[in-house]
């Protein structure tokens, strides 16, 4: 199936093609021991193609020509790389572009997200940290206030990463504010408009996964209300 | 109100040109993980020309291009970049060039700063540290010393940034030595009469919060006397 | 012994020569804090030839003229670089290239790696972590599943590097399934069919010894099973 | 007392020359968090030549044109930079190179250091673990062996760094076997035979510290026999 007609979908100069972003955006998530050990994905999404990188590629060597682009009407592959194998989070990201409309999708194996799945049932919670200003509403436009709560759904892992499906999208359904869902002992997918929003977010829920990791082990309950600290003071 | 005149406001090859100087800190304070998911903010003053970061713009990503210039005497902006947002920190920036006539100002989410903010009330105290000689005495010339106590206040959090200054220059008149203020549940504020010592300050003060949080898990009292650590010592 | 002839065994201008490798691999493990301070080593076999990196060279600063040659039928070295020693994990890396046919084999100091060997006694183990699907079965096709148990035996350490060799053989054949072996307070040797095998099994062991070390400290056995963190979680 | 033949001395093109040298490695150190906030200082010999990083410059951003240069017999400068004052270390380098005839000396504020001068009382020792041999006998020839303990003493901190000097020399006379000083609440002085070899014990011991802060954490103690950790083992 792959031709130089589907070879020129990923060849480009512009830095921001999504080619080209996805192994730019590899790179700095491999740095931050987010898709270590060829952990994770990403995918982008251009109008109606997207762009997935493939499974089983060091993240931070991969090359734009090993991505897959499809056809998001029709599920079908416009370009499949040699020898390569399609990333088994596809339709994870198709539910978050089907579902949600997103412009990119991000998962990591961040060892934040895999401890405060240990730490939470259900939901993560947090909320009264500055950072969560810089999460969307979802349900309307704007974005969360510093006083808001923020909500992130775990579901469990399955066997197989493509079995994920159902239970995001219907983390997706129960959540309607989620631009992110946890997934127990495993790690994080993140959607949003567009590639560098997700990003954006993805980076925001990181640093609020860590800080409550830190908080719990403090005594102090990362969505307690402001003063609820007070008490584990010892000065 | 842009235009090519306002525009020559922040073209320079000139590495030490403000509007070049922010764009390289920025993505230094980004590899710290001080500004991560488009946090924080910082300004530099070059006589009565202040160059403010814009609102929401990927730290590590700044261009030049992004800078709002404002003229500090009459507040009105001489340059505003199309498209973007002035930063929430403008009047907080204000503050300390208005009242301690600083150089440059950082403001950071370090997750150090805002675990200290949970740990103390209404200062963060540390003494007989060798780092603290990094910091100035600023109620008179030079440098605090080895057996000195460096004293940050620390001020509530407020649902908008920029309400967050009037109590940002109460703690500027009640706390006369201070070069910067810690935010609750935020991250920090520091100040400096250059932007290399506004850089440094803030260096030497988060070394100084991340080596506390470690006293703290350790049952040492970062502003204790030399020798209280021995209370502590299993050897 | 070192020669032209020999020196053409390591002179290329193609980045993926094991000789290249070893030196790009050696500055990104230590820029991981795998290999400070001159610790651990590494080697690539090509055919019957074997590359190994030297002793006491520092790993950020290698050269491919450092670089030992070896020809891995007879055990005599093709090369031998001026004024360096070979390294004392030389015994350690042929007994994975003879027992398990390895195509490279990386021996860190990874702070994790001890840390867990002063934790468990004869194997660490993990279960039910998404990462451990990055790691193969060796015994049969394939990788191991999320509800597989990954088992590293950990062996003692000895006076000289050399005289692990018996242990590590040992090790090899009693957990045929394992694909490194932890060295009680010493480090992690790790193989695989390639180098970027080697490689990618090292980032996703260290990732999964640094989750338990974690995992531990907030006392849920990283064995356990699916649930078992509940009895330690508070909210 | 600067001039054109003066600045000859800090200028070549030569990476390996002492003034190229001590940027550089004031950049790694500074990477590594051992010099933020203008913290640390270094000095390389060559002959009886010895090249000092000056006081209060930013240790990543230090030019060859900072370098003060001094005659190590009469103590007489031989360069001073323009504006720029010596550092405070000089005597306590002077120490190293006239005590134990260094060819380099590193001081570090490494937060490792600081936390291990808290938690130990005249001397840090720790045994038993491999890193260990990366660091020298001093009293004869060769390295320390597995089963050897590493003794560092510790030295009480002083309002100015120059009046550490005597305490640091005695440390030098009562510890023979010593290539490194801790100073309580301040950091760690390292010496040794090459610039390399300072560098290379500086790696070893900051990775020593830092694993016995996390072995203290854990209930074991860094310099106890082989077995002692299993006291403290739930597996």
């Amino acid at each position: 199936m792959s031709n130089a007609n589907a070879d020129s979908l990923v060849a480009s100069h512009d830095p921001n093609h999504p080619a080209n972003l996805i192994c730019e955006l590899c790179r700095l998530f491999y740095n931050n021991g987010w898709v270590t050990g060829t952990g994770g994905g990403i995918s982008i999404r251009k109008g109606d193609i997207i762009f997935i990188a493939p499974s089983g590629v060091q993240k931070e060597r991969m090359l734009p020509d090993n991505m897959f682009v499809m056809d998001l009407q029709t599920k079908e592959y416009l370009r499949v790389p040699q020898s390569l194998k399609p990333s088994a989070c596809t339709p994870l990201f198709l539910a978050a572009y089907t579902n949600r409309n997103a412009g990119a999708c991000i998962h990591t194996h961040s060892q934040n997200a895999v401890v405060i799945s240990l730490l939470y049932d259900k939901v993560f919670t947090i909320a009264n940290i500055e950072q969560i200003k810089a999460l969307p509403k979802i349900t309307e436009p704007g974005y969360l206030g510093f006083f808001d709560t923020l909500t992130i759904p775990i579901i469990e892992n399955t066997a197989h990463e493509e079995d994920l499906k159902d239970s995001l999208e219907q983390a997706i359904i129960d959540y309607p504010a989620a631009t992110a869902v946890l997934v127990r002992r495993h790690g994080i997918y993140v959607w949003g408009e567009t590639v560098w929003k997700a990003k954006v977010y993805n980076e925001a829920i990181d640093y609020l996964l860590e800080l409550a990791v830190k908080m719990r082990q403090l005594g102090i309950p990362p969505d307690g209300a402001i003063g609820s600290e007070r008490n584990t003071r010892v000065v």
